[in-house]
């Protein structure tokens, strides 16, 4: 007999662990519900055209692809934002604007598994369609930080930068998209030497090659003085000096509003996937060197899915890097813990009063267990303790005969005997 | 451009139909607490040879099965169990019993498309792990009652039968578990001529046909009736007597503790997984002819994934399914609806205050809308209108100066002039 596994970078959640991904998640939804942003479910398999359309090669090639039944090309989606991209260009294409999505659920990369990296992952994601201001990008920075202290995690910093700041230095001196996304997946890996060696192999000016080195050295929580530096840096470059005052006003927004966030802005800050456009950032904590969200401007995906052309910003959460992050910081959930009561018959004869009380108590909101295993008092009432139940119900003829049970206090070690009517009352106090 | 769909057999679910299956399952988990059954997660992709193992053939055929790009053969989970069994078998293994344990999320068949039957489709899952006895199974059948009562649908039927007693017809008669799995198979697909023809091919007696034949017929919900009726049709097999004897006193815990429960025994009833040892079940509603729950006892399916014996019972229910038999039965989810809110400022100036508003009511637990379009005020009124929002703050700066904005509601269009300070409180009421 072999002894089953999970498949490698896959894992299983235990009750200790679930209950904390589950109280993410749930937080999730209230922070989406709290900005009007209403929940979609889309399918896990979708066609691999679809999801390699924008994906940069990295995720494209780490994708579970493979033909189904019907000789299907499909695969497991890496990222919620296709999909999403789909629905908005198809289903939803006459919804008036501006759109305001989330999505929850599991998503598949095969990456070498690591701390805080699993084939099988778990994100929440907010999509705004349809709005190109300022204050679109602010709400998603100022969501993803609403979240970070709905869970509780301290010391966030929000990593802030503006591909249009890049990409605006790189069109001006000529490069082609392929050539840009090329350089900004090298920046992407911190692989500054061999981005602009690109950059200078494809015909850039020396000028350029300053202009980028200085960027990459720009970052830091100053950020007034940090946007500054990088407005003086790209002053040649037309594009580049509106994409710092759009990442300007971004911030200002931000900050102004009274939003405790925690921003460094870093002017060489590039992202993995290619369909960025504007604003992208990153959330971390000391404890771990992954990111917990990573999101930002892409106004032209919507239409490279077919839709029309809407401006959109958003934000993907790892659930279970928040998980890791909040065991890191040993988080204390702020959730009301329900007493639990078992209820035990004494004897067969009581069983189906014992259920009905069980029944009368679930009614009225109360975690019951049954006793199903038959075994003597003592035995059951042990395992209660083991389990950390709050109060055993003992349902025993002579005391049933009065309709009566016996309430047993399992923390205090206390008895006492109630009546049936009264228990649901008792228990709450 | 080729429009970008969703794959055969998969489907997206829009807000409104999201927010119906969230209920769902926000109900499951309640249910689940309720009972003391503990969430687990487990991964989506399993090991092909797990998930094969006790799988009926129709399953096994029906898996999205591939390799991974290490060479590994896997599947997308069909069912919840084979994983469940994993755990219990190995992670859980000397975890005191009983163990309560509920699932809830997507599973994979490469099924035809139809009404209630899709390629990914989604099931909550209740298992207890651990006791044999009959109250473990009455729990069981009552945690599924209580979800279809929570979830308000009416008119469901239990119909319930149990293994046991055709199996111990047929064992006695000497076929082997492989005959045995074919003929409950042709049975759970109604093609009972086929069914008996094998066991006669099989060399069973004359007398087991005639005694299947009319098992077959003994249906309905006089339940106490076709129970005794199923003991005298079967009193020579002694296996098959217990069997009956076990699904009387399930029936009778159900019953008599209080569950109001619609029953309907069949005592030639066979359900299509072959890991069923003892009672099963499945839900109907009039208006659907797919089922919304399927469970029932298998207590040699611990064992087959290499762990200790430990006899089991459980439930899969479909959230989709009964998210379609609400739509049916046009049920109203009981869930208070929230005021909502759009805070509109009044030009680029107040912005940032108006920023500071929308943070202030969220953190009050009020849903805000931020206009984020930049619209005139006639624009962003009509549209707040169109998405039903219950009222607009307007931020204009004259207000402001004096710590004041405008708060008009929209169902009564009527405005009033409030203090910034009064604003949560004003909305609560």
């Amino acid at each position: 007999m072999p002894e089953f596994k999970t498949v490698r970078g896959m894992r299983d959640f235990l009750p200790e662990e679930a209950r904390i991904m589950k109280y993410i998640e749930r937080r999730a939804r209230n922070v989406a519900e709290s900005f009007g942003y209403r929940e979609i479910v889309t399918p896990l398999v979708e066609s691999y055209e679809l999801l390699a359309t924008k994906a940069g090669e990295e995720v494209r090639l780490r994708m579970f692809a493979f033909k189904d039944l019907g000789g299907r090309m499909v695969a497991l989606r890496p990222e919620f934002t296709p999909s999403i991209a789909r629905v908005v260009a198809t289903t939803l294409r006459n919804e008036p604007r501006p759109l305001r999505l989330f999505c929850l659920g599991s998503l598949y990369r095969y990456d070498e598994p690591q701390r805080g990296r699993y084939r099988e992952f778990w994100q929440s994601d907010f999509e705004l369609i349809g709005s190109s201001r300022p204050e679109a990008d602010a709400e998603v920075l100022s969501a993803t930080n609403r979240l970070m202290d709905r869970v509780g995690l301290r010391d966030c910093v929000f990593k802030v930068g503006h591909v249009g700041v890049l990409r605006g230095v790189l069109t001006e001196e000529g490069l082609n998209d392929k050539v840009q996304n090329a350089v900004l997946q090298l920046m992407d890996k911190k692989q500054f030497d061999d981005a602009l060696a690109l950059v200078k192999n494809s015909g850039a000016s020396e000028k350029s090659l300053t202009v980028l080195r200085s960027l990459v050295e720009l970052k830091g929580n100053r950020v007034s003085k940090i946007v500054e530096d990088m407005k003086k840096c790209v002053d040649s470059y037309e594009k580049a000096v509106v994409a710092v005052e759009n990442l300007s006003e971004i911030l200002r927004l931000v900050v102004e509003s009274g939003c405790e966030i925690s921003v460094s802005v870093e002017a060489g800050f590039a992202r993995g996937l290619e369909y960025y456009t504007g604003m992208i950032f990153e959330v971390y904590v000391p404890e771990l060197d992954v990111a917990l969200s990573g999101g930002g401007r892409y106004d032209k995906l919507v239409e490279l899915f077919g839709g029309e052309p809407a401006p959109a910003v958003g934000v993907a959460n790892g659930i279970d890097r928040i998980m890791l992050a909040m065991q890191e910081q040993h988080v204390i959930m702020e959730e009301a813990v329900e007493k639990k009561v078992i209820i035990i018959p004494v004897g067969d004869e009581t069983k189906t009063d014992a259920l009905k009380i069980a029944g009368m108590l679930r009614g009225a909101n109360t975690m019951v267990e049954f006793e199903v295993m038959g075994r003597k008092m003592t035995k059951a009432l042990e395992d209660a303790d083991r389990r950390k139940i709050d109060y055993a119900v003992i349902v025993g003829k002579k005391e049933l005969d009065e309709r009566k049970v016996g309430l047993k206090d399992l923390k205090k070690r206390e008895q006492i005997t109630v009546g049936i009517e009264e228990l649901t009352e008792t228990l709450k106090n």
